[in-house]
């Protein structure tokens, strides 16, 4: 396991038939990082200026196909405007779309006025300015560019972040996802968002300071949010006994687009992808509703219009950590038959806070008698990407599971992001971005090939 | 496999030792049962004469300790009375409670008022009579006995009854179980009560008539219920999005007394019994609230004052039926493990339309990496009894995994009922009874000896 990550590189870059006989243990050297959340006064927290202002604005995608926007934004002095006015780049013509608005109680918190406003039938592949605080308030401009119309050869990149939290790592790996030269459009979040929880009584401020802190990048990029535990904020002893709450108030998605009962589980198509997102922390049993709404879900999935079949959840099925080891291993009996079925392309999932690659394996030979318990090379199921390294106050996760597991391919605990760069049906580049790199280093990376459309072994196909 | 039933009762009665290489199927034939419901116009279903006049009335435990009951009843006419009036044999002294009154719609069905009230505070091991429909209603009197005090061996006699319906069996099964000659004095319902999904729109009336074909048991006998899958009545695309709802609204327990935030996972002391009611179809992830109440819950129960721990849920974590097979899996990689550490005596479940017996097994050794996945006796263990064999319209599962796997000690698709028999802190007798034989007759038994007072194998102790 003393191989240098340099040297990897270039092994992961002439195929997995290199690496023989188990997967990688990077050996990078980190320094010892802050794992303190940045205190209340930072610059990246402050309120915007005026009476009212808008402010932890961000925003998602609106409806299944992309042509829609679902923007959200808290006010704290007044309840304010629900309007939202936009116009194409280009364009004379503004239009205005309503929303609502909602608050919450939380233990002694009392929220702002969250506002969430659903605009729909835009152009795709369009530039698309955006005001909120229409009228009295404060108003803040910002932008959106649509995704191109779902296709089979769309290019289209996403970013990855999980466990974000709000220290200067979470700061760190913001700053690399914006500078990375592959220009992530839309932003896919694995889960464990502001770790507010951590706070006496989950102080609700601190989903306040999240919200403001990452408004640079999700005020102007759609996240596909995706629950973690950090969002059960479950409270019972303090009167707060109904998991998500805050969460459920603050991240509206279009779940209802896809047929889903709950924001939890839902997905959304963009450009050459089709996004289902799980909910690791809610019934998954057979007959459940997340159950039955993905039973019916993954075969209405049309490979020829959207190729790259993308499951996103935070509780990873395969990683090899020692903090969360197996921890997916309930939801994986249920699911994972189904993704290989379905040749799911990827499963990114978050929680442990380390990143970690699978080679293509499944474990659902398994009956009970015949002892076929072990995960195996199946090249109809997806990689699993665990990329919980957003930089939280809880640290990185350094145990690992020794020997490292035959399914594992590339381990390494350091802050950082990921890039799924979709270039057309049959290639996507996947890449692994450190935060103490330069912004284009890639510390760990691997062409992706179709599972509908080019089921070959990575290992064994050229790279384009 | 072709041993008889017979012999096989002998066999029992002898210990394990005698059967080694496998457990038993059962080759007992049954007759061509009916699997339609019984008709409306059933007389177990008539509506009591009376204006208003109560009807569908149960009873739960209405605390943790076993001094409070918890009536619940329907007035169709009118909202009627919340009041229960009940008084101890032989006394003059009559008392009231005051309840609640709720009611619901379901697509196009709209509930009676159902009623639920809790008593608090009667004296243990005592025969109360009491009414419901005070006033201008229909008065209707019913009974029950509280539990002696909680003790190590104070005896006490529970029932079982799982997967219920109301077909010509589910009658049989009452009839069987209310003439069982150990006269059970509570009964745990592993879940599946009416059925009524299985009609279109789900169609609540048979709610109503389950609840007053039931009422000649659980008016009399207090019923500690548990959902099943039939409960979920999850109706979308008729807008009924929100699991549970009939059930809820009908099937009050006491779930804040052992400081649940869900009816559907809660715990009640009995006599010398700590009975744990599981959520299948619910969250049970770790992190959840059913997992958090869960972990909390068990290291509570003193088993000097409850020796005999108890758990009852839905899905089976052992069967070996071709139905349902494994469908217990994702719950059991979570909880199993604490099962044996906490020394569970035995864990009963319905689901599958068929009675089983496992051996004392577990299966908490697999890591991923080490092919440990085959369950193993262990002594730690609870035994797992399968008894979802009520009588519903589904009629029997047969079709079976074969060979007989080692961890089921015994296995038949008929319709019955169990009896756990507590003795003292260390025996328990098991009945399984099926509807075609006499009242006394066990098909199948076993003496229980206690893990925590006496954790010997069963096969290597003598009765009692």
């Amino acid at each position: 396991m003393g191989r240098n990550w340099v040297i990897l590189g270039l092994a992961v870059v002439l195929g997995f038939a290199e690496i023989i006989n188990g997967g990688i243990t990077s050996t990078f050297v980190r320094n010892s990082d802050l794992v303190h959340d940045m205190p209340l006064d930072s610059d990246v927290f402050k309120i915007p200026p005026g009476y009212n202002a808008p402010q932890q604005v961000h925003i998602t995608q609106g409806d299944h196909e992309g042509k829609g926007i679902l923007v959200s934004w808290v006010t704290q002095d007044e309840p304010g405007s629900n309007t939202v006015e936009y116009w194409a780049e280009g364009s004379k013509i503004k239009s205005r779309a309503e929303g609502i608005v909602v608050k919450y109680k939380y233990v002694n918190y009392t929220s702002g006025y969250i506002h969430h406003c659903t605009i729909k039938g835009l152009e795709f592949d369009t530039k698309y300015y955006y005001e909120v605080g229409i009228g009295s308030n404060s108003t803040r401009q910002f932008w959106f560019t649509t995704p191109p119309k779902p296709g089979p050869d769309v290019p289209y990149t996403f970013g990855l972040i999980g466990d974000l939290g709000q220290t200067p790592d979470s700061n760190r790996t913001i700053d690399h996802y914006l500078s990375n030269p592959r220009e992530p459009k839309t932003l896919l979040f694995v889960g464990d968002l502001s770790y507010a929880d951590a706070y006496p009584l989950h102080d609700n401020t601190r989903w306040d300071t999240w919200g403001r802190f990452t408004e640079r990048l999700v005020a102007y990029q759609p996240s596909i949010w995706t629950a973690g535990n950090h969002e059960l904020d479950f409270l019972p002893a303090n009167g707060e006994p109904k998991p998500f709450k805050p969460y459920l108030h603050r991240y509206h998605v279009p779940y209802k687009a896809s047929g889903s009962t709950s924001p939890l589980w839902y997905s959304v198509k963009r450009a050459s992808a089709y996004i289902i997102v799980l909910s690791s922390y809610s019934a998954y049993g057979k007959y459940t509703p997340q159950y039955k709404w993905l039973e019916e879900e993954l075969p209405k999935v049309n490979r020829t219009v959207t190729p790259w079949l993308i499951v996103i959840m935070h509780s990873p099925f395969y990683h090899s950590y020692g903090h969360h080891y197996m921890e997916g291993e309930t939801m994986r009996v249920m699911y994972e038959q189904w993704f290989v079925q379905y040749k799911v392309d990827a499963v990114f999932a978050g929680h442990v806070h380390a990143y970690e690659r699978s080679e293509r394996v499944s474990n659902i030979a398994y009956d009970i008698v015949n002892a076929r318990c072990t995960p195996v090379e199946d090249q109809s199921a997806p990689v699993h990407i665990t990329i919980g390294d957003g930089g939280n106050l809880e640290g990185l996760v350094t145990d690992m599971m020794e020997p490292q597991p035959a399914y594992s391919a590339f381990r390494e605990p350091s802050f950082g992001h990921g890039i799924l760069d979709i270039k057309n049906r049959t290639h996507a580049y996947f890449g692994w971005h450190r935060n103490q790199d330069g912004y284009a280093v890639e510390a760990d990376s691997l062409w992706l090939l179709n599972r509908y459309w080019k089921p070959l072994a990575e290992s064994q196909a050229a790279a384009i």
